[in-house]
């Protein structure tokens, strides 16, 4: 695959968005135009040049430092879209061993040079971001560390290179009859590194666990030397090391090689769909099964706006009829909500569980009928593809992005409320409609999380438009921050999520992450600006939100 | 219930070790002879003058003090029964609020005094045993904040003062329909603060998860402030302080309301015990079990030595006779292993997951029939138990004590039979011989905890019966720290792991957790010689193993 310079994926994959999906969108945000697109040459040629000393492993060739200095996020975007990088990375290093890293890092200290660890560049949340620096800035990119180095079968753990994306994690395993089970909608790029320094969760995580309950241990190259994370299977012995360096997102060290826990490959996977009569009796009948402990895989529930969005934007228009022409016939209108759900494991138990699971949804009203499975497989075969929606709407001067958070049970509806109406409202003062729509996913006895996509309309320039994403961003995140829920539960802290922090950690939590990357990175080396504002950070965003979960004595 | 001051529990109970038990046990370590207990009286006048100045919450009667100065570890447990205490805090407090608890740390500071927090004095790793200080010493017991104070039931969280003890947690949220389902063997008197201060994990993990699962946030009081941890299902937005805060033994503050995710009470339950032919296939069957994911709430393998131990401990000699009859005819000779597990859910998924346990200990030669029902039940209603043997073969001069670790599943076999070996010839110098017999417990899809009990003589005096033990758990705990495990799966550090605990965390592991002790605590003032070694740390064990997994650059 050759992977877009400016963008989301396989350059040569287009997702198609059905005109009854545009007329949706356009609909609530009106006409829209497109931004002019820069060149991969006209950015090339603004690359100015390398601070950074010789050195066999660094590279400072134009095409990978363009490559290496944005993510995935909304700015991100923007920046590729525009061609205004701001700042590119002095270097790139390629390593393929623990050694070369620390190599790398010994380096980076001798000559006074900060070091970002890039993954599968698919970070939304500005991780890989460089900031202006005094400082040369060397990116390093573990992709070549892509090998599944261990597999011992009797203990289930797979030793892999802290670079591999999730393809090649799923192709070595499967050749052995085993999986890992982690699928994040970025799974076509994103690494296990990058999933355990940012915290990731999989779709499946209802059966696999987050990535938390799949990383058993490893290495990390940090400035104060290697730490070696052992893999035993649960310890009372003291805070867990484990759980201080998932999400340090580069600020401790970088992880080189990790350990993961894997299953053998299920004999059996099935996806359906199903649509509630309402939000409550969507949202109720997810919140049993899984306090019940239903063996199931995924579940996730989009409200009305979402299903009603998503049945525009993934079917034909002539499809679409049929299908919205069946469900008012069964009773279901436009209050009805669209529950998608797997299960994963023997036949026998998947069994078992399909008939926990009916009964459940029909004492709840759904409907599911011939169209579950048929809808069901659906989705299992687009389930990566919703990011590459943004190339085809940005072509018609669409803006889209989506945030996430999670909070408990009792605070769920208030919750996406708040923030759906946050987001709608957020450009009135532009006379701008924003279209924001939900679903519930990643289910827990105590909640969910809450994925908002929201469409808007691109303004006359980029500034402009960059100036309505802050907007919209601040004011979510605001509510988030204020409301009872994390700033993130899949996509980690970057720099754009790094104010609203606190209001999750409280002053002594963020006391304690501050301390520990003083600790071990005195200087301010690795990652700057990420998971902690530092005083060089960019102003991404506008007025941090702080806690009010903390009192000091 | 008159809680023993010298000993295990109730008073008034006391459990019955048979004749036939007895004879195996001195079959193997030989004739013995009791040590002299020490009155309360005796003990009570040895208490010197408090150092402490006066406080309203503080008293320093003699009997709050003695009954406050040591747990239930070994070393606690001679310096119990000699009298020979050594150190006593220098008075107790029994707050009742958080605000209470942050008045009486003001207090500390003030006075220059150091605090030990105590939940329900069962530690057995010396978590609460104060060591000499200079400072005076004060232990606060957080027995009376034991109320359910919130329960959510949509988000399935409950709010309880962190000194609230197992039955006080489970009847009043049973009163409610609702259960925490975490039963550690101390579960009569250890508290949910203590649970998460020290990761403790129940006997029911397999299903309720360890208390890491059920914590769900809280209020800790520090040194520097409150820090209020709140409830987010999961979160990907940096390390997790609440892992941060588990395990940290009162190092970093003192928790004072702690909230845990709870579940309704299951509409059946039920326990059984059937016995495998061998090691293999008794080891072989369970970690299929945990790796198909096979909906249990309960797993537990007696090697051969304990099955025979526990059946000659726990059935009267013509019972046993009756039942070993009926194994041999059934093919199960001496090599034969005991499994008992249980199963906890609806009716329906109990139903389906008995039917996937049958025909996978069937494969494995598992003889069951109608005995299992029957010894499952009594299992269960002797569970927590165990911890009342000591009492009675001390009357008889034989010391008992336990160890217990976690490593992967290939590691299993070489540990276990590393750790008995170690105690059954540690003092082979003395001509002494030990008993020792093991099973696995708390499966996890990567390996299980390996829990050793064994038996020794006493020596000619306590001296002489705390060198002996002092042989025992140093050689086992460094086969423990050389031999990829945790020094605990269960029981936290203490002072007795203490000297062991590099060999799991590694150099910079190690560093990070006194960072933040640290940064929290930097006179050194909250729990001092548990959890990290200080300088002033009683000399409780001989030389410390350090860590190789490691290597500082």
């Amino acid at each position: 695959m050759a992977r877009r310079w400016n963008g989301w994926g396989d350059d040569s994959y287009i997702k198609e968005v059905p005109e009854h999906g545009e007329r949706l969108i356009r609909s609530v945000i009106g006409e829209t135009k497109a931004l002019k697109d820069a060149s991969l040459e006209s950015v090339m040629a603004q690359v100015p040049e390398s601070r950074l000393p010789q050195h066999p492993l660094v590279v400072t060739a134009a095409e990978d430092r363009v490559r290496h200095a944005r993510g995935q996020s909304f700015p991100d975007w923007l920046a590729m879209r525009s061609g205004k990088f701001g700042v590119f990375p002095d270097g790139v290093a390629y390593p393929e061993t623990s050694s070369q890293v620390r190599e790398l890092l010994d380096y980076a200290v001798k000559h006074d040079v900060n070091v970002i660890p890039y993954g599968g560049g698919t970070s939304v949340a500005g991780h890989i971001t460089p900031q202006a620096s005094a400082r040369p800035i060397l990116t390093m990119d573990l992709g070549r560390m892509n090998q599944l180095m261990d597999l011992n079968e009797e203990s289930q753990i797979a030793t892999f290179g802290a670079g591999t994306p999730g393809p090649l994690v799923e192709s070595q395993l499967r050749a052995r009859g085993y999986t890992l089970g982690h699928f994040p909608q970025s799974w076509e790029l994103s690494t296990v590194g990058g999933w355990i320094a940012s915290r990731s969760s999989g779709q499946q995580s209802l059966r696999y666990g987050r990535i938390e309950q799949m990383f058993a241990g490893g290495r990390m190259e940090t400035l104060q030397g290697t730490l070696d994370i052992p893999t035993i299977p649960a310890s009372s012995a003291g805070p867990d090391i484990r759980e201080v360096t998932m999400g340090s997102e580069g600020r401790f060290g970088i992880f080189t090689e990790v350990k993961v826990r894997v299953s053998r490959v299920a004999e059996e996977e099935k996806f359906f769909v199903v649509f509630m009569p309402d939000w409550e009796s969507a949202k109720t009948a997810v919140r049993e099964l899984v306090q019940n402990r239903v063996p199931m895989s995924m579940m996730r529930v989009s409200n009305a706006k979402e299903a009603r969005a998503h049945l525009h934007l993934g079917t034909k228009e002539s499809q679409f009829k049929l299908l919205d022409r069946y469900l008012r016939l069964m009773g279901l209108k436009d209050e009805r909500c669209m529950l998608t759900f797997g299960v994963t494991g023997s036949k026998f138990q998947n069994k078992a569980s399909l008939k926990q699971i009916r009964k459940t949804l029909k004492k709840h009203g759904g409907v599911g009928g011939p169209l579950a499975n048929i809808m069901g497989s659906i989705w299992s075969h687009g389930r990566f593809k919703f990011p590459y929606l943004r190339e085809t709407t940005w072509a018609r001067g669409i803006a889209v992005d989506t945030l996430e958070t999670a909070t408990d049970w009792d605070n769920v509806d208030q919750l996406m409320n708040d923030i759906e109406s946050a987001l709608e409202t957020a450009l009135r003062s532009d006379n701008e409609d924003v279209m924001a729509f939900t679903h519930l996913s990643h289910m827990y006895s105590q909640g969910c999380s809450i994925y908002t996509t929201y469409f808007f309309r691109c303004a006359e320039d980029y500034d402009g438009t960059m100036e309505r994403w802050r907007k919209l961003k601040h004011k979510a995140s605001s509510v988030i921050a204020c409301g009872r829920a994390t700033i993130s539960h899949q996509h980690g802290v970057g720099k754009d999520h790094a104010p609203y922090l606190m209001a999750e950690k409280g002053v002594l939590g963020m006391r304690m992450i501050k301390t520990l990357a003083d600790d071990l990175d005195p200087q301010g080396r690795l990652n700057p600006g990420t998971l902690l504002e530092d005083s060089q950070q960019a102003d991404v965003l506008a007025t941090p939100v702080k806690g009010k979960a903390e009192t000091q004595h």
